[in-house]
This record gives structure tokens, sequence and C-alpha cells, in this order.
């Protein structure tokens, strides 16, 4: 509606559209998790209701936007899959971006009383967000393996740190020192001989993350005053906690994608 | 910590870092907001509670952001500009996209219920942003020109609809009909002779959106035992309704700006 | 060497680096070439010496960067394909494109005298350049199949047109007006019946254009004072003028790029 | 003329805009100029004809681009200033960049045989090309005083070296090795101490580089048969070898712009 002589400043607006073709990852990061973390008594190594927490948010901003094929969360951080086919605000990164990131953050708080139960939230929490092009299936299993590989990594060494510090009466300085340096090997071999844990019984969503995509099929949308189900096909997005480095994922969820690149 | 075989796919990451020496304004816009405002019965043509809520959660990024000069909002929009010499995330505009929109809209949510007295939010709400580089003052201050001249039309427009829908009882689509084309002297006329009002009385806030300005002097931040009052130097954010297209305010405010080009 | 208190201003250079794992696509294109092309008397509508010319500069481009796989040559214009896995200058845009292009204009200059018998160089010609990034293969051979079918479709019409011109005596204006909106099989018909010309007889240079690809081979390097032949293992520019719309070109001579992708 | 299902690729073209308001500085550099200077006998330290070859490519340059409002250039390189509103190619940093870089590299092998008399051209030279965004007009002076500085240094290190080479007899190695780490000064006093020369006697062309700018006025354009001189208003380059550092070029030469940036 407004049109005056200052319009010409629209004219500095630059916009980056990401290259068609390939696929958009948008990974969002807690800023400053840490003491987030601290503040709000989150469990070591893993805090289930934060983890659940973060879930909801990722499905509400799948649910948003049904250009997301997959996501990938684990600790403060989420993977967003964008089809390489999208136009999605043309393509546009500063659109693309700032919608995930800001729908994701409000979620977060719009969510966190009916999932951190009895804790209140002191300050609202910030994410940063970054959109990268993958332009072939490799690549993207690649990125997508190099977040689980971290995950795992990182919650094995966390598990046996916090094991130690927790179980065994350990001082944080002196588990780390103990942990420097050893292999996935050794940590195991502590967890299972000095405190008769075995890493592989662990929670799935600890090891692995969460992976989510979408089904669709029957869904019971209502009864008939006589009781019989009324079924519609409708889409949802499902959370699984499996491994998606192994082909095998890709090979029964998107036999697709396998061969879309030639 | 976790470096694995698939740590390659970093270097598809692609920094861009905006312009040195340019002011940065990033301005943040609600998404799908007519219909957020009428799930949520914002008051027509101006809610005062959400236009607070909108300026506390400002308030809230410039204090996470102390290279933020000003702020400038209005209607669902808030701008916010950084100074030229700012080396914040190296200027990197993902990082300060996403960051500035992701504190926004976490804060929007934190502050709802106790801004919003007694409405509940329905959903969380979703803002979008963009990073804009100015090279000199000159651009600088057109850019907020723009946006408060444009909520100077807005405002007298939607001030002058809305008091004929609402008290003089005309469909919106007459009243539409009836403004369309129309000048801001027929709109300040319609509005004194037919209701009465006299458009310069409306509030300043309405008027001219809401200026954001760091502030600084001395200031209680406790009293002794005995009652005396104990003064520091303290810098906090001051939220002005004023003009910002005339020099004036520059000058007054900020002095060293206007010679800080060549 | 010299180092001041002005070299703050790098700063100010921003970096655009094309995205791994996509093919590199340089395509310059001559400036002004209508009037280049008139001031030198270049025959219509096929100049040999002029494409003979464009194919030595791109030869010469190919030799001095063997990280182009292959490249596509048609009128005034030349496609260079950069391979995926290729980091020259760590695949900044500025540099490889204004590499291509410095190259292809010095050299066309350096070669004009010995190419274009008896014609003298009136002025300095300018070409531009673009580098544009394809993920998949597919894409890459669009890309060159775009370019192919361009090629045909101009050459039909100005093969016709200059002979109803140049052998019909018809003026500019009448054949440009006979032309329009006519079939390819239309030009074929007015060629065949009016001029008894068969198209499919036209030089394959004309109607392909130049595809230029690496051999690889011995190649005789000398003989020895006995006048033996002594044959090294070279790399050498070889100019086809075939399909590369048609699958099978690629499948005999890049089998690995059909399946690069997953 | 041509369209076809291929054409969708075009799609995969990104144009980055310039930023508005900007200077934008266009810098091309000789690629492997010192093999190239050896091949071709290139005087040490400075090779006039080949400094005159260089400031005819680059005025060439200028005719050709009116917006370029000044350009400097030293040794092996050339910088051209584009004006801060210029919408040359709508400020397409591609077409910009090659534009510039083809038409010097082309003009240079043009100009080269009437220029560097009796040497003959082995090869084509390549160049390349990058621009770059100056959002303020003491950014851009910076700039080219960190131009005209780094000519000044290498220039005197260069003399003094070739001076105790050539004159003195003395081993490149042994001169580099007492040019270490020495003072402006120092240097000054070998040339003067040693060998008797005065650097600043040296010519202006060597010391200072070469500044290209428009001159305006009457020219002589043809003469009548009665012998009468026609005079009309013309516009031509001119080439000054002067210092640039210092704001009093700026004060007489460009009055305008050290006032334009508020």
């Amino acid at each position: 509606m407004a049109c005056s002589k200052f319009e010409y400043v629209k004219k500095f607006e630059q916009d980056e559209h990401l290259l068609p073709g390939c696929y958009i990852v948008v990974r969002i990061d807690g800023r400053g998790f840490h003491r987030f973390a601290e503040k709000h008594d989150f469990q070591k190594p893993n805090d289930i209701q934060a983890l659940t927490l973060m879930n909801k948010c990722a499905i509400e901003v799948m649910k948003e936007t049904p250009d997301i094929m997959l996501a990938y969360g684990q600790s403060d951080e989420y993977s967003f899959v964008i089809s390489r086919e999208s136009i999605l605000f043309q393509r546009r990164r500063s659109k693309i971006e700032s919608m995930v990131v800001s729908q994701f953050s409000s979620a977060y708080v719009f969510h966190w009383a009916s999932t951190m139960e009895g804790r209140t939230l002191q300050y609202p929490p910030g994410f940063d967000a970054r959109a990268v092009c993958y332009p072939t299936t490799k690549t993207l299993l690649d990125y997508l393996s190099w977040r689980q590989v971290d995950c795992h990594i990182n919650n094995l060494y966390n598990t046996t740190f916090w094991t130690m510090v927790e179980k065994g009466g350990i001082s944080n300085r002196d588990a780390e020192e103990q942990l420097k340096g050893s292999l996935s090997v050794n940590k195991n071999e502590i967890l299972f001989s000095d405190y008769g844990i075995n890493y592989n019984d662990e929670p799935e969503m600890f090891k692995k993350g969460s992976v989510l995509v979408w089904e669709e099929g029957l869904k019971e949308v209502k009864r008939t005053p006589e009781g019989v189900s009324v079924r519609r096909n409708r889409r949802w997005v499902e959370v699984l906690h499996c491994d998606i480095v192994c082909i095998d994922f890709w090979v029964s969820r998107f036999p697709d994608l396998l061969q879309s690149d030639v």
C-alpha cells in the first residue's frame, strides 16, 4: 500500500537462491545450551524430556513444511532435509533458514510447560540455522551419517564420563583424564567391567538420535453414532531411532532416492 | 570431538560475509499474522498489548546483541540496525539472521502470557528474517524513513477504515470502496467530520511506531542499610515513539553518524 | 612484500566458492559479434575460418586447464565443462571465470592472423563469461543438449535464410517474413525444393557445432638418429562434430559419468 | 529463437548483483607474469614499453565503459573504479569482471606489435579479475593508496636490487641478503652512496604508477578547406603519474566525491 520516495532502498535487498536440483539441509543448533542445560537441570548425559521437546518442535516444523522429507535430531541440534525438487520460497536462503529456526524456537517455548514437567523456563533460548546444499544422494547420505556417527561418539563418551562421575564418584577432571585418547572399545569395557552396564542396552534414542519421516495410510478419523470406525487416508510424522548410516534404511524407506541422480 | 570419514561434507557449507563498512539491517516479519491476529482477537486497528509484546521481544534481542545500535518496529515487523564496524559472528549472514529471528520468536512466546493478559496462545507463531546492507548513512536513514512512512500510511488508512466499520456501521466492502484512491487529507477529513476524531490525537506509538535506542547514565542499583542510594553507570534500552524521518532525531541522538562516511 | 596501514581494504574482497561436487560449466559469449562479424566480412551463415579460430582458442584454454573434461562450441560461444571433483583455484568463481575468458580472448587475437587469412583485425573483440553449477550428470547432459539443439535450430534457420537471400535474391525482410513461424520440415523443404540443397549434406561442424575431448595414447615424440620412432604416452585435444544429445556419445566416451552420482 | 525441453537448465544460472551505492573496483592481474616477463626480455626493474602497453589497454577498457571514473595501474596489474551510481550490466558481478578482463586481454595482444617494438609475442598471456565493493569514499581512497604505496615499496626495492645486480655486479642472492629487513632510508642510501642514483629522479611512472582520468574540453576535430579549426566538446582519457594518496588530488579532480556519502 505504502509508496514513498524512500522505497528505492528495497533495491539493496539481495536474494540468494539455493542451487536447484540439490538437497537442502537446514541444521539448527542451540546457542549457549551448555549454560541453558545447567540452568534447567538437564539430566546427564541425556535428558529424555529435553530430547522429547526437541522432537515435538521438529515435528511441528515438518508439518508446516511438507517439502521436508526427513529430519534428524540429536542433542541440541536438528537437521531438516528438503527435497531436491522443492521450490519452497523459490529456494531463497534467508526465507528458508529463518522460517525453520523461527518455527522451531517458538515451538520450543510453546511446548516447554507440557513436556518439561515441573521445570520452569528461566529465559527464552536461541538457536542458529544454516542451510547447506548437497548435490547428490551420496553426499546427502554422508551428511546424515556424519551427524549420526557424531551422535554415537558423543553419547558413548558422555555415558561413560557421567557414569564414572555419578556412579563411580570420580571427579570430572579425573574422568576426563582417564578417557583422553581412549577408544570405543575401552569405553565399552569401562562401562561393563566397572559398572555392569552394557552400552548396547542403552535407549536407542540416546545411541542413534531421532529420525523423523512421513508415514501415510488409513487413520480412524471418527466413529459413527453406530460405532463404525471411519478411516481416511492421512499423512503423519513418525519418530524412529534407527540406523541411517547403513544403506538398508534408504532402500526400504526411500527406494527412489538411490536412482534419482542420473 | 567427533571425527569420521563423513566429515568431508562440511566443505559444502558456504558462508556469506556481509560487506564490511556497511550498516546491517535485519528486518523480521510475522508470517501469516493476518490469521494469527484474528485467532487471538487482536484489537483493530492496533492492539496495544500486541505492540507492547513486540517491543519487549525487540528489547531482549538488543540486550543480547550490543552491536545493535537502534531498532524500529511497527505492526508485526521489526528492523534491527547493526553498526558499520560490527564484527558480530564475523558478519556471517546466516548466523546474524537466524540469531535475531530465533531470539525474537522464542521471546514472543515467552512473554506472551505476562503481556497479553487473559488471552491464551493458540499456536507458536513464525517470523522470517532478512539482512540487508546499507553502505551510507543516507541510505540507512532513507531505509528507516521508508518504514516509518509506511507505518504512517497504513495506520491512517486502518484507523479510518476500522472507525467507519466499527463506529459507522459501514460494511468492510463499502468502507474499502469509499477509501479507494483517497488522499491523506480525505481520510483526516472523514475521521474528523464524521466521527469527531482528530488523527493527531491518536497515540504516538500507533502513528510513529517504536524506536529503541540505548541510554546510558547513573542508575540506582541498591540502597545501603542506611538508606543511601548507590548508583552505577548503566546502559539500558529506551522505547521512543518519535519522528525519525526528520534529521533532528539523528543530529541529537547520533551526531557522529552524519559525518562517518568520508 | 608491501605492508601498509591501508592493507585493511583487502577485507572487502569476497570470494564465492562454487559448490563442491557439481560440474562447473563456464560459457563464454562474443560481445557485439553481430557488428564484429560484419566489420570482418564473416561469411554467412557460417564462416569456417572464424569457427576454426574459436576452436583453436578453446583448445588452448583446455590445454592450460586439464580439469576441463570437455568443451562445446558453436557460433560465437563456447562452453567449458570442469569436472565435479576439480579444486581448480579452490573453485573460486571469479578466478575460474576470468581465467577462461582472458585466455580465450588473448588467444583469439593471437591466432587471428594465422587463421583468418588475409583479413586484418580491426579492433580487439570482447567476450563475457559466466560459470554455472550443475549438480547431476543428467542436468549437465541436458545443458549440453540445450546448446546443441540451439545450434541446430539456429543453423537450419540461418542456412535457409541466407540461401533465400543470396541464392534466391529475396530481400532480407521478405525472407524473414516467409520463415516466420515455419517448422523444421518447412525449412528443409524450401532448401530442397527451391534450391536443391539437402540440409543433411551440410558440414557437420555447422549442424552439430564442435566437441572438444581429451584423447590419450602413444604419440611419436622423436626419431632416433637411426630412424627409429620413439613413442610416448601423450594426452591431446580432439575436435569432434558429433551428436551429444543422444546418450551413445556419453556411454562410449564417458562411461563412468553415468554412474557417478549416487 | 531456440526453445527446447532442455531450456530449464537456465534456472541453474545464479546472478550476483553487486551492492548498489558502493564503488566497484575491478582489479586485473597478470597470470604467470614472472615467466612471461622473462620470455619477452622485459627490462629490469621496469620495462617502459610493457608499462606503456598496459596503459594503452586500460585506456581502451575505459573508453568502452564510460562508467569507469578512474583507473590505476602499476607493474602487471590495473584497477578500474566504477562509480557508485553505475547500473552497468545491472551490476552483475560476472558480466562486469569478464567484460573488463576480456577487453584488456585482447587489447594486450592487439597492441603488442605496435608497442613492444621488435619483440615477438611468444604466447597469449592471461589475466585474472576480481570485483570488490567499497561502501565509502574513505575506503575507496584507502584502496587506491594501498596500491600506490605497494607500487612505491616494490619499485624502491626492485630499483635498488637490480642496480646492485646490474651495476654493482652483486649476485642475486647476495643482493637479496643485503636488502633483507632494510628500511626505505637504507635503500635510498645504497642507491645514492654506492651508485650515485637519486631515487627521487627516477621516472614518475615507475615511482607512482599510472592514473587514468577523464578529461573534457574543446578539441580540434577537423579543419575547413579554408584552414579554420573546427573544435567540438570531447571527452578523452588522460594518463597521469601523480600522488593519489594525498587528498589534494581528490580535492582538485573529484571535489564532489568527498561529500557524496551522507
